[in-house]
């Protein structure tokens, strides 16, 4: 039988969303506040979601120490503190939205966690406004 | 991919449990002390989830600010601050459970939202009570 | 040393404020959408701290099953799943604000808990909007 | 069409994680600081989800209180304040991780839960880290 | 007997913390990641607690929607959706540290409110991370 | 003016309410299910309060992370995945109720914390039970 495990994680970090296909009233109607060129930010809350079956040696899933030392790695090391927009090679063409970054988070875990798990991404970007991406 | 947003809300209602094809010591065995016929209330939590595909030209699955207008004058603006028996034309003739009511909800949010989308309502009538009606 | 421990309860309620020398403009004005003639409701978490000494030989200020079985007789039976307004004797009187229910609760304990303690009572009406009686 | 609904409870309990196969340096490397010989403990938060159809004359899926009852008869009586590993028949073989524990709950609530309700069951053993068993 | 009120409210920001008078070095040890260059940022949390006695004719201690918009008005309009170093006059040349940003939203809605009323301001910068500034 | 900073940390432990001078019927009587000779266990979550001046060339009471720091290496390594009768020193002849457990952790955060700052220390045994120890 399947079995889910989360972890959560967080970071904060500073974006602004803006198409520079637009002029900058497009933009204003599109985006609204969130088109400050000046930037805001938000904490960003994690959740990761791996699906497989229990190891019967370890009770485990996987070994959530492991899971969370990767996403520390890999999303908080790379994200955390950061202006999304200046600071980070992911979002120099794509818009941070919260789907974007929820969608390219699920796309650099999914390189590191085996195939034989199913993996879910939710990314709250306030407690009222989350996102979630993946195969589970 | 399909990508899934989320938008939460609430309103504040008094609602009673009663079935009027019931006699008294029936409806109370069932309803318990969600009988009073002077009703009693709840902070209601509301959770939408919409799942879509990303807009490329804006990152996003669906203007959450147009979702969180939408939940406001189709959802908040009729229940909250309502007695739901009393003062509602979709309860006065079904029981306002929870259930029912996260369904109403449904119902009315997916006449409102394309079809292209899948849409899920969850509904918390207390922090260890809530439902969830939806197709995805 | 004083020492101040805290336990946290909740009840569900229906009511309705409504100043009964005003006429309805006034009512309305003042009270807006908590004046509603059909009640509406809330779920109240309530959460009773007690500050004093710690008794050596238990390590405890007071017995906390004490006190929740205190503030499950006196409190949640009274008030859960209740129409403030018409179905109890405090508020027949006095509008049920969230200032004065609180008011209330803490003068009910007080007479059931010994003066060498300080008491103070907050009650939440919701998430976001909560008041605080109290000697403490 | 078919609801969800859910129900939370809670227990406290104290566990290790040691496989007896294994000598002390694979166990402390597998299990880390879970493996203290004297145990440690956490509040366990459960949330069950039971998924059917509405009954018209109740408007309920099922009766919470009646659930709410089966989880506190079944589950939190037999491992509240309990050392799992000492204290109950369930993990004197079994090792007491999250996920065992989980699938232990649901195949126990499952026994309880007539097969034309779908059963989840989630745990959380830290808000950090939770798991998911279950057949919806 | 005086009673206190509590409203929440939220905004998003972006900010650095940086003192122009030390060299790079200096500002990197002492603030960390919070000294990036291009700012990052945080979904600021806020709670205002005003303390007074409660209005015979009202049952309140005052107006909660008044609170409400006066918290709109003078704080939220002015912060969320900006970055605190660029957009705002308050930390032109004030450090936008926790600390600093409860202060000077303290000492703004202070002028609002009457001095027959106690003020206390909480700030989340995270939700382990706050500060709290007041006279009461 | 003085200004309040919090920060939050969390330690998992087992424990055992007991007095060795008692018999087994009075401590059952007293601590109940809390007696239970093989321990049981919490996730402990604590909230330290420090109060002082604002550093005008910092923007901040104290270093936030410094405190952390602290929490960690005094209060969190000493009692994270313990078993807090038989693997602490603090509890060998003190019962580890929550308030012991509170006050230990307020007279060791006092050592090392200058005298210029008021301290306060809040722990959560359960979301519902906690308590409070300190000079602010």
């Amino acid at each position: 039988m399947k079995v889910s495990v989360f972890r959560r994680a967080h970071f904060n970090a500073a974006h602004r969303l803006h198409n520079p296909n637009w002029d900058d009233a497009r933009n204003k109607a599109v985006f609204g506040l969130c088109n400050n060129p000046n930037f805001h930010g938000h904490n960003y809350e994690l959740e990761v979601k791996v699906r497989g079956e229990i190891d019967p040696e370890t009770g485990m899933v996987l070994d959530l120490a492991w899971l969370a030392d990767l996403i520390k790695q890999h999303i908080e090391n790379r994200f955390d503190h950061k202006n999304l927009n200046l600071d980070t090679l992911e979002f120099r063409e794509l818009i941070p939205s919260a789907e974007n970054i929820c969608l390219v988070i699920w796309q650099i875990l999914r390189t590191h966690i085996p195939q034989t798990f199913d993996l879910l991404v939710r990314l709250y970007e306030t407690p009222r406004n989350f996102v979630e991406v993946g195969d589970c």
